[in-house]
């Protein structure tokens, strides 16, 4: 995946205006119009990093000549201390977009560490590390961008682009034969059917309705194995619900194709990052 | 503080249409048009309560008939198993909603929470506990009511309604005097001007100067109480840089006005919340 | 698949702001502000319905206590001289509406009675006649809507929703089994992936490759047989490319899954509807 | 008229949107990021040519350092197997940006096409052949802007900009006089005033009345010469209602100054034109 | 005209989001959440009122709920201390408002009124006083139904609903006579033609040409009656720039048909008015 | 303050759309798409400039390559008849945005000349020349740049970024005191906050409160000598209410630190400014 820069446009732009509003009453005061520096965007502690393109976007929104220079890009593993990348530009621009940048990065770098950890955790093969819909409102595309930067891989995107039949849909259509069938007739062909179950008699009713994919929702590894049995790579096996660090090679043991992780996204703790300014050069 | 639903509105439109995107295949395909019913929205976890009326907001958008019984509001402590609110209407909407629901209850939730325990770790009254611009994108209304509910107490909401003067901009002006005189001629004079400062010089410069906070950056608990002692209530004293459960109270202890914590915003252990739905009820 | 209505009000009040602009200067001249009337909807010509929401709440957006009768629903057939729906309220509303409100009545009810003859071309049930992304730019979810009111099926929505291999993106991977796996690599485990293909070669490689759904484009009916025989159920077939009224029974009996159809939505001949205004009354 | 390119770049914004939302899946996996290319735009059919530059700015939007090369302009008459125009640039903005500019200039042409037709059969001078606001939601512009490069003329762009008293204005109004007096008053002194006549006993009281533009609406050729010579150059004559290519050059010889037509812009084919790209290199 | 209050509801919630932002600290500190009370509208100074129907939407805005009792309608002349209005409803929701509510009914008053004082000054009948394009960025739409409120006429609303042929299209043209043949070729023919001239050659020409409107540009009042003469109801006669109070009867006594004057929008002096709150009541 | 261009693209954007439309009907007919001008903006009466960045950006958005040469800068005094700025590039785009860019130019340099003399009045230095929250909707940011552009200063900047306690407030709270604690409570520590009075008593209960700034409504030059001698230096003065040019001098006598003059912005006189066309060149 690649990182849809043409759609981030608004929600930097947003973002800025949220930060900014009237404007910058400290730096308009003190720093002079046509004063220009350099930025150095440092870790202080080491990780994978994601999110440089979008720290450089937030520069280059508020000074469109700004020029860039990146020593590290995203998907790296980068070590405490590390320049990542410089700005170049007018030194107002730099100020007033310092915070927005690195509350930018130092979020999607910390996604991203988080899942390297899980997928080396995993042995860094199969199964895969996925995220899930409990991301940030607003920041969904870029907090799933990091998953994949830290070596995972994405779920769906919304409720738009995949079926996913829960326990309230199942009783809902009274079962989960006619839960799959209903979901086949009302979306595209081109739409897999994924449905969550709490047993094997789920999973071999869903695996009869031609279901793409099983998720065994808070399975033990034992069932979760039986599971993987039965299905016989008829279906993709996504494992899911509560799922830590403690447990997840025992998960990975049991043949899952999939381990899907909620804290991924919802709680995510920071890598930390910071800018540091040249002397300023007035023109 | 209360909250601006008002101004809220769009941001879970938008929220909304990111999940929802050209609609929810499954629930759209399965659940009939007509069918009503209840979600009981329930604690996990216990903690300190926050987003409720933002919940609500998400359901309403869906289906503006919705009717809600809040059982705990904003702000209350809520122990694990707890209803805090029940939604009765459409039950696609209720199916469509609940993730975002969800997402905000939990993330809201999880800042009040940890706001909370860090004012009760020094001691519930002075220094207040206050949040930075550390707050995700696009966010940043919500989240610091997140921390006021929480007990704690609000930092500038951006770059334009406060003066904060930091070592760039001091670098800059060749000085904190000169930084604080350009500062108030270039803001209004309803805008109170902070001052940020490594030393006691600088304390005693940025008093001179007419500062009314002052911010001591990462300084140790010693030097912080003679800054405090030097200030002697001309100015409000901020400590910031760093502060951990650890060293908060002795932090506290110091005598400062106010202790910033990025991490009450950047760092978000989402607090668990779940909803429940009832059996499905067809006109 | 429903109408969702809920993201359809922005387009509607973008589309009512491009005829009503700074006012409707001919209504507001002549037509007292409080008289009411009852508009009522009818066919000029005999048709598979498609709109009335749509119809609803353009109208609803000018007057929002306006109250609608409807006598048909979306997906019936219905002759002409029918009456679809009533539109009871403000009398300038429904004169400023009218326009609108029958512009998407009549696009939509043309595509769904256009696909209802398709789909009574091949016997009803397999294969299913499909749209395609030649859509309307800005109305794809309401012609995708129409189409399925139509007895037709959905497609993709969109670039982001499933992955279509074509051509281009084969020779860049160079050969249809890289292709695949760099989409599979690249994409949510929940997208199913389509492969567009011109002989039985490619229709080999892509089940090889292991593609959920194969495109046979402008192939001959004869063809298509061999490539549905060679495809024995392990993928859907879709056929593709140039099918006309004269040529889809001939495709249809070619055993193919889905026949997607172009034309449903790029070239539209809309259903003659109108809007009769009953005597104004003025309160 | 030109096109208003300025306006145009939230429509094309949006329809981008809606076609790739969160990311083409298939380009981004397949295609490397530094790839160009250039695609050429072929006609696959004769016709009238309208939208290069709204597919020239589809490109832009995703990659501004598109470089273009036009063959064809707007308004010109182009045979089958031409190629219009060339875009060289990042091979991925091609590939995802295809459809859309396709969409569009298929659409338009289509329009500009069947509008040169009506005017050829009418001889190509006067009467001219006119649009209606029959327009497809949100492209107004567009396909008023296609209708003068096939040599047709336009009618008001919407409810703002001209009156034009109808049916049942004048029902409400209780007579023509009293309408024309009333739309006098509360319109601009700038805006013409045209009146919907059904009878020569309608023409003239219109013309008494001091209307600027008479519509004949679904008058015999006979009864519209009749009006035409009681009208005698005093206003505009203006024919309207269900003409067709049997009907227009009868309608023509009758004198009027202009022909509207509904089905220029409401039942569209399209004009087929594709996109055929050029091997991509790697840099 | 009516207000098109369907199209300011965006405009009102800008501008409020422009004075709220995060949120009202005073009311929001102090005003409990479920406070109710009335404001009462009142005018501290005679004049013709504009605007109640937005005052109005603004509260609504903040408070569906609020409820409203008009005593002044807009157009009527009202003398100093009546109460124009009284909102009901949640006492936040009137504080917070009351600032916008005032700044549009004071300014959108202010130009009422000076439109009356004009057309009172010409004898209340022709000529007809008329505004122009200098109105405020934003508000067009508002201060030209204001100049309708206060006995006023509106001009074109924009660049696009009527032409207006100035010196310099007419030097780029190469005259008169060109000029008005492009324009008549280039826009809808249900667009009326104005030509500003600044001599009695020009009339002439304009005349000729076949020009709807003669504006006469800074022509005494003697050369106008000149002009006035020469058109002889042919075409419309428009008298324009640097009309003043001193002025404006001589201008009207020369028989033209419309004055149209800048200072009307450009320079206004607000009405002063303001608001009363009741005792609050909480419930 | 430096003009925050960032913010400001979106409302000229909206204003140009607001002038434009579908599109300059008379511009677009009669100028040739390629041809070249210049335009010069000349000052027609002496005054402080305000806006030359501002009618930039209106030309730059309608012609990017537009260049630009700048002979007056904003806060600048200017005689009549100087050239403040000429515009090169494409004439379509300098006729189509001349009305537009006059009507901010002139409307901020009416600003900033009025309060360039109400500031040279009071002698040049203390007291403070400040504006209010009586600006027009929508244009608070661009007319708050305009007063300080005139020497005067800003007050606060909405509802958000201070707190002003006015007669309500404290009618609510009952009393002056009360409502200051609820107001710290309810408010940043970087708030400051004013209090409105009526009397000696309500300086001497707001000072007592902690009032950082005391508003002095309607008092008499004579009262506020003594306010200020009770308030000696311990808070912010500010004169009120009803101030004009015979009573400013006396207000400003009586040792306030600022005066706040709602005129400055609610009653704008333009300063009268023009474009000039050179010759037109074609290439």
């Amino acid at each position: 995946m690649a990182l849809n820069l043409y759609g981030l446009r608004k929600l930097i732009e947003y973002s800025l205006s949220e930060d900014i509003g009237t404007g910058d009453l400290t730096t308009n005061s003190i720093v002079p119009t046509d004063a220009v520096s350099t930025g150095y965007i440092i870790t202080k502690e080491a990780g994978v990093i994601a999110g440089v393109p979008v720290a450089e976007m937030v520069f280059r929104c508020l000074n469109p000549e700004a020029r860039f220079l990146t020593h590290a890009g995203d998907g790296e593993w980068v070590e405490q201390g590390r320049v990542l990348m410089e700005v170049h530009g007018n030194a107002r621009a730099i100020l007033t977009g310092e915070r927005l940048a690195l509350n930018f990065l130092q979020r999607l770098s910390g996604i991203a560490t988080r899942a390297a950890q899980l997928v080396k955790l995993v042995g860094g093969g199969k199964p895969a590390i996925v995220d899930t819909r409990k991301t940030t409102p607003g920041l969904r595309v870029l907090e799933k961008y990091a998953v994949m930067m830290g070596g995972g891989h994405n779920h769906r995107f919304g409720l738009y682009d995949a079926v996913l039949i829960k326990d309230n849909h199942i009783k809902i259509a009274r079962g989960i034969t006619k839960a799959v069938e209903l979901a086949r007739r009302g979306s595209p062909h081109t739409s897999k059917i994924e449905v969550e179950v709490e047993s094997l008699t789920g999973v071999k009713e869903a695996l009869e309705a031609g279901a793409d994919i099983i998720m065994l929702d808070n399975m033990t590894p034992k069932l979760m194995q039986e599971a993987v049995a039965l299905v016989s790579g008829k279906a993709l096996v996504e494992a899911s619900g509560g799922i830590t660090e403690e447990t997840i090679r025992a998960v990975a043991a049991a043949g899952v194709d999939l381990i899907s992780i909620g804290a991924l996204t919802h709680s995510v703790k920071s890598l930390d990052i910071s800018l540091d300014l040249e002397e300023i050069k007035t023109n």
